[in-house]
């Protein structure tokens, strides 16, 4: 069995030795940038760990993975001109550092050139792939829209959201894992059971993501902490308080959340605070354990040595703890 | 034989029948708007009429041709917004009509629905069919890139000019005929000069575009006459221009492209006169019909009888005729 870190470093192989080149070469170096920003490599770690849970051999996913990071940072050039992002890894974002238009244009090369690494695929696993893949882009697409949509209403239901976050976030972690699990030879029953494991943990790993954007340490995010207080996301933290929150502290929040504040650090400070005397940070750690369980009882119910599952399991136990 | 207007007609009704359902519905709502503000669908006639070329059967290749239609519009909706343009096909382009961001994503799910088109090909056509479609998709990426570093410079040689609007629209002609022709099962000799013709096709569809900005009626056009003049394009006859002129029309039209001129109709005017005086048009249509004539005599080498090709000849010589 492969380790975490023997297939971060396949990864990071791949993303190197790829041709990033073209005639037009200003195409390709916010493509570069970003690819080479670090990142953790999740998903393409997700998919090598999937294909080596049903086979010794994982070369033939190796590309394959590196192009499923490939299309996750292109969801991120196009996302952070939607969101307005300005800082990402620690550093601008491709529409700051260059602009817009050519925020947009890399971003669409990005889905051209992760296809190809997909062709060197057997014809039939290809067209396998492809669908798995191509479902899981367009679940991607329409959870962003649902985010969008989000921000233009004032109350987001518990179930919105989580849906929401299902389709933009935790369809890519599914079906990366579906994809490595089809590559390494998984039937179809085994690779529909990785991708309800991956859903219940790209859950996990989304609330987790909210949770740390208030309690994380900025450093080790990558992000300023209390960003989306500051834009006012609808976040599972929010929802969750405005749900939890009567009297006094309702009309606060809602009141610090409809006008334009304009001391950013006071805000995060008091809506931290009303988090705090809500209990919301116990009740967001206890919904992503309750999603890492879930995983956990799937992973247990696939058919396979523990020996297989270990590199899994204990990358799922990191996630859980990660930074907090 | 399937005439061009039969082919046209199974474009549209593939496009109506395709399911563009969301749960998250903005996100498809500008889909259905860009695709059903018509347009002349000739690289999915294209397609069709490049298959027809090899055989008899062209329903495998109906969605294809579809889906390509579907990328050539996901191409208008991200350039509309690079290009800032307002109107396409007398209508507000989908980043005017809603936002940047709606377009800009919306744009995003047309790739993916546009992939979907390819999946009900056998496993082996689909390998060789997407590897052609996606280089194309990637030449599409690396001409509109070309197009918009040529915004920053101010001399743009007749040279990088043809090969910018070989990669950003002749690729795609040559590209969807290319993949008409594979499903049809034209050998890899008949794809690859079936290709050749399209690129030739291409060049000369793009130089009329230009001539048409110029000299077309606005209503048949379906954009405003001068709109490239008026926001200093570098289009075939603006470079042809600026290498024939010397003396004071040479610097009249440097004076005129080098400042923000305030009335955009006498601008138009102007510029019209000096290309009038350069004898730019009938130069312009040389081309034109010079690559008209090298895609006819590509068509002529393939061997096949007249009578199979006579659709696609009587396209080719509307195309060199059409609105002027």
């Amino acid at each position: 069995m492969y380790t975490q870190a023997q297939l971060k470093d396949l990864v990071e192989k791949a993303l190197l030795n790829l041709s990033l080149s073209s005639e037009a070469s200003k195409l390709t170096e916010p493509i570069r940038y970003i690819l080479s920003a670090g990142g953790k490599r999740l998903r393409p770690i997700l998919t090598l760990m999937a294909c080596n849970l049903f086979s010794d051999k994982i070369d033939l996913a190796v590309l394959p993975a590196a192009g499923l990071e490939i299309f996750h940072n292109f969801t991120l050039v196009h996302d952070d001109i939607m969101d307005n992002a300005l800082v990402r890894r620690n550093l601008p974002t491709v529409h700051i550092k260059w602009n817009i238009n050519q925020a947009i244009l890399s971003g669409d090369a990005m889905v051209f050139i992760a296809n190809e690494c997909f062709f060197h695929l057997p014809p039939e696993m290809l067209q396998t792939v492809l669908k798995i893949y191509n479902k899981t882009a367009l679940d991607v697409c329409s959870g962003q829209q649902l985010d969008m949509d989000f921000e233009k209403v004032f109350t987001v239901t518990e179930k919105q959201y989580l849906r929401m976050i299902e389709l933009k976030t935790a369809a890519l972690i599914a079906g990366c894992l579906k994809i490595g699990a089809v590559i390494g030879g998984a039937g179809q029953k085994e690779s529909e059971l990785i991708y309800d494991m991956g859903i219940k943990l790209g859950m996990a790993f989304q609330i987790q993501d909210d949770l740390l954007d208030v309690y994380g340490e900025s450093k080790t995010f990558g992000k300023t902490t209390g960003g989306d207080i500051a834009s006012n996301k609808k976040t599972f933290l929010y929802i969750k308080a405005m749900e939890l929150a009567s009297g006094e502290t309702l009309k606060t929040l809602q009141s610090i959340f409809r006008n334009t504040y304009h001391n950013t650090e006071t805000k995060i400070k008091r809506v931290t605070e009303i988090y705090d005397s809500l209990n919301i940070k116990a009740i967001t750690e206890n919904l992503v354990h309750h999603y890492i369980s879930d995983a956990m009882t799937l992973l247990d119910s696939l058919p396979l040595g523990n020996e297989r599952k270990c590199e899994i399991v204990s990358l799922i136990n990191s996630l859980s703890e990660r930074n907090i």
